[in-house]
């Protein structure tokens, strides 16, 4: 992990969650949607296919564990699974809770809107259920 | 897969390009982007973590070797990987070629616009490239 840095963008909107066996797992600063991210410790790659295949089974393992947990703890009508990099080219992997009804439901949750903040005490409580959970 | 029956919305939005191990991979009949489907053939699983573990492993060789494929012949700036479902539950895999300045780059490209069919020629060349590079 020593060469690794992580992406500015991604460092200032979202926070640390905890590092898993390849991925950092962080929260986006934005409360409209259970919002995750995971950011495999890897330098210089943008697409998962570039990936070693040890790392991308290990990032399908991770993403799958998270995504379950999720699931778990937000009992989400579905899970959005997605690796864009449009804007920010580092390779991470958005994991998000879905509701019916939640902000542009049932359309995509990137580029809609406006992030809000968490309140303090929310995003602690979610967290701790979250890494209990995983 | 005899018990596999491939949503109705998804059979009329795409077309099936050929059969991998785990899964159909189909192309969309939106020319605005290269669009593919990967839609494992496994009856009532709505997210990829409903999976067995070995068919998780082949979803993750199916879709990064599709989107090798698909950057390699279309040259690409990123490909995006999707698995929403917001709409169709059947689980499926969105495999996207993105350019700048395409439609809605960089923003994504669920939910933008309308469908533009492909002219028979254009399909019938893009898809030889593709399965050529598979």
């Amino acid at each position: 992990m020593k060469d690794f840095r992580l992406d500015e963008r991604l460092e200032r909107d979202s926070e640390l969650v905890t590092v898993l066996g390849l991925c950092q797992l962080r929260l986006m600063k934005d409360s409209r949607w259970p919002w995750l991210l995971l950011v495999p410790q890897r330098q210089a790659v943008t697409e998962i296919f570039q990936l070693t295949p040890l790392d991308q089974t290990l990032l399908t393992f991770e993403s799958n564990t998270v995504a379950a947990a999720l699931k778990r703890v937000t009992d989400a009508r579905k899970i959005n699974v997605g690796a864009l990099g449009n804007m920010v080219s580092q390779l991470h992997v958005h994991i998000v809770a879905r509701f019916e009804g939640d902000p542009n439901w049932p359309g995509p949750i990137w580029g809609f809107g406006t992030a809000e903040p968490y309140r303090d005490d929310a995003k602690q409580k979610f967290l701790k259920t979250l890494v209990e959970a995983l």
